[in-house]
């Protein structure tokens, strides 16, 4: 079909100038000089409106069209991806060009004012800022979709499919259940250990245990890399060229290894999409919560596991043996482990994380909604942080000021990451179904076993299914909460 | 004026692009993982036909001969950035589109042939794809001045204003004078010194030592890097973000050292670029030849300079003690400086060094002018090494094959080398008369006086003046070889 023919090589054509701004972006975060910020503001800038330019063309509408009209000969992968392709490209062209303007001229405005107000922790500054985003992002939303909550079409951007409706009968019940099962731990001692025990263990050790931790996950040093940088983040340019990095606190090894399992877990993704399908949208995740449950599968499920710590532990004697000194193995897993309501939600433990993203999640629909204002958020967010965790933030800092997210217009990616746990837990309750012996397997350091059944069954499939279908394919069950709940349960009780 | 305020953007974007192109180079020399090498071609070529598309469009070739025709308007360096684009953009729009993408392709295929033939020190191989090459650079040449013999046209990329008869007067007497000036000191006994002394130096403390001369020179380190490679360069994102690489040999540290002056010499070029017209032509350097002048100051006139050496002294005894060992500094010197003729350009001396442009330049010119033929390529290569250096390369790996160059298409480059030199002998001459005590300075490491000298004189300029103007402006003199036949004779007598 020679629309489609014609399709491909423009569609890879904008996964390659991605690809490109991905470069850039882990240039920037890890070696640019630091003098180079406004000149890469200028190359970023150009490229995103040749992207734009490209993205919007009217052939590539037409040929879309085309191949839409034309489906009974394309096969399954193909329909997908024009499927994909399309959607992305409908939301596009609806959006006026000075609208998009605005809001990138915004982005970088916001977040120089979002870095001062948080310093000063004085949220009336970043105010004005929000005022605008909202009166921006609601005239996005009412260009590409005026009959639906605004917040729907935002959240849209990360989770097709889903809106507010669907996440509160997601969150509804997780939320009955968190409320008591927490109190009841927290009346519970705590972890003997509130810190990391033994002496500081230096940076080039960490990122030694890092890279065999990496190894044994099955992350292809030939296309990724590992780096420092002040924000952990994945990024790169594609399956072939994926870049990690992560930050090292030299009193808490810990922190790096789960940071570098994390993002190996959206690593691990990348590097397993469909090689027949790179840089076609098809091979890429179909939704953001999707991405999350790799690296939270990785990170929640088998890094924080009492049988990884059983393959850890020997490793951990020889690298670091001052790092264990006076602690067993089974501290360590439960220091890691420990369950605490805390102001920062990055620093959160996975029972009140979710309660994090609660409280973000009602303050965007409500926002959009139209229910609250921006001059009380400071007051709201305090109000719910001490509703849900029983504790109030001092100061703006540590309170609504602390995500980076508002500060550049991300409205709507909070849900993905609770999506993500319960897409986790989900999954590893039908791996350990499905693999013979798994946790066995993990506790030898065994990983590549589960790494090869998750390329399998979600990474290969990349956007072929919608995410709640591919969800019924891997686990016989749409995405529910209930694993999550007793993924908590069993773990901690 | 409108068409001028209409196209300076349209420059801006183009310098942006090239940028993005200039980061995307350093990081496949620098860090990229090799499993990218394909990926990485992809993203290149869509950037390149982008590049091409945006460099070619109508509407600037439209706006430049506005802008040229009501010229009385613009002040001199808004001529000169619209002669310098103009001249780009004629030379671009007269070249056929498939001709450039069938050049763009022989530059993959060839160099990876190349790299083979050179393996196999076997130019039979390599000869169809310099066959090619010819052919195809004929057809470009022709395309942008029929009228003209090729090879002249293909120095216009690189020396505009330059041709085979000018490079002729300039080489002409330097031959005269070098071929008895190096029998003459190759009669006398050589440097007691033939190789390091000491024992090996880590590559940490060789990077201290290139780190800290850079300081000196006064290269910005909040607006550059020195980075690691197989192939030294000097590169990045202009003058914001320049980025310069050395590779390290354990038993030689002078060998990276000088690496890291040379860069550093071409480093400072791009950071002295004149700050009120960043992303416009006339903000760069007019020639290669240029360009090149400034590395081949700092590394020959500087870093080989007895006054270097002194100040060098005790920062090498106190860094790397034992590289001293049994050595006197003047020793090292002598030892620096020692002229032998050799098989490898890249290693050759300053003295021997214009013997092996010779031999391209002629080759080049015969080879374009239809006067002798790729496959007589080796044996003249052989018999030329050894009319002008005395010596036979054993094979043609360390022969015809030797250089880069020819794989990628590059010819008419080779002259700018040694115009580098002559240029950097004239610079320098002039630089000691109107710099008080510059030597001694030097012998102190006050290098920066020479830093803002030749920022003020050379840097700042950029395309202001062509190149013949420039020299004449700043030594009085137009270009030519009596200065560096002086430095030479005096140096070495």
């Amino acid at each position: 079909m020679d629309a489609y023919l014609e399709l491909t090589p423009r569609l890879a054509e904008l996964s390659q100038l991605g690809s490109v701004m991905g470069i850039l972006n882990w240039d920037q975060e890890v070696v640019m000089p630091k003098g180079a910020v406004s000149a890469r503001g200028g190359q970023m800038a150009t490229l995103t409106s040749l992207y734009h330019q490209r993205a919007t063309d009217p052939r590539l509408g037409a040929l879309l069209a085309e191949c839409q009209s034309q489906e009974k000969n394309l096969d399954a992968w193909q329909k997908a991806n024009v499927r994909e392709a399309k959607r992305t490209y409908d939301r596009l062209v609806k959006i006026p060009a000075d609208l998009e303007i605005a809001l990138a001229e915004l982005e970088v405005r916001g977040h120089e004012v979002w870095v001062q107000a948080r310093l000063g922790a004085n949220f009336k500054k970043f105010q004005p800022i929000l005022d605008e985003y909202l009166s921006l992002l609601k005239q996005r939303a009412q260009a590409i979709d005026a009959h639906q909550h605004p917040y729907d079409v935002l959240i849209e951007d990360y989770e097709p499919g889903m809106n507010i409706k669907k996440i509160e009968a997601l969150f509804l019940p997780l939320k009955d259940f968190l409320i008591p099962f927490l109190n009841q731990l927290l009346s519970r001692k705590n972890s003997k250990l509130t810190k990391v025990p033994g002496g500081p263990v230096a940076q080039s050790v960490q990122k030694e245990l890092g890279l065999l931790i990496l190894q044994q996950m099955g992350f292809d040093f030939e296309r990724g890399r590992l780096d420092t940088s002040v924000h952990p983040f994945c990024g790169g340019a594609g399956p072939s060229d994926v870049r990690i990095t992560t930050r090292y606190q030299d009193d808490h090894f810990v922190s790096a290894l789960m940071g570098v399992i994390h993002e190996g877990g959206h690593a691990l993704y990348e590097q397993g999409r469909n090689e027949k399908f790179y840089g076609q949208p098809v091979s890429e995740a179909v939704s953001m919560g999707l991405h999350e449950s790799q690296s939270l599968l990785w990170e929640k499920q088998v890094g924080q596991g009492v049988n990884f710590w059983e393959f850890l532990s020997p490793k951990l004697k020889t690298l670091i043996p001052h790092a264990l000194k006076g602690a067993e193995v089974k501290d360590l897993y439960h220091f890691v482990n420990q369950v605490k309501p805390s102001l920062i939600r990055v620093d959160a433990d996975e029972v009140t994380y979710p309660f994090h993203i609660m409280i973000r999640f009602e303050i965007e629909r409500d926002l959009l909604g139209g229910k609250i204002l921006v001059k009380e958020l400071s007051e709201i967010f305090n109000q719910k942080m001490q509703n849900y965790l029983g504790i109030t933030p001092p100061n703006d800092r540590e309170g609504v000021l602390q995500d980076v997210h508002w500060s550049g217009g991300t409205f709507g990616y909070f849900p993905s990451y609770t999506l993500g746990a319960m897409y986790a837990a989900q999954f590893f309750a039908t791996a350990k179904k499905q693999i013979p012996n798994l946790l066995t397997e993990i506790s030898k350091g065994n990983l590549k076993i589960l790494r090869q059944w998750l390329k399998e069954k979600i990474h290969q499939q990349g956007s072929l299914y919608l995410a709640d279908e591919l969800c019924i394919q891997v686990t016989g069950e749409a995405l529910n909460s209930k694993y999550f709940m007793n993924y908590l349960s069993e773990k901690y009780s």
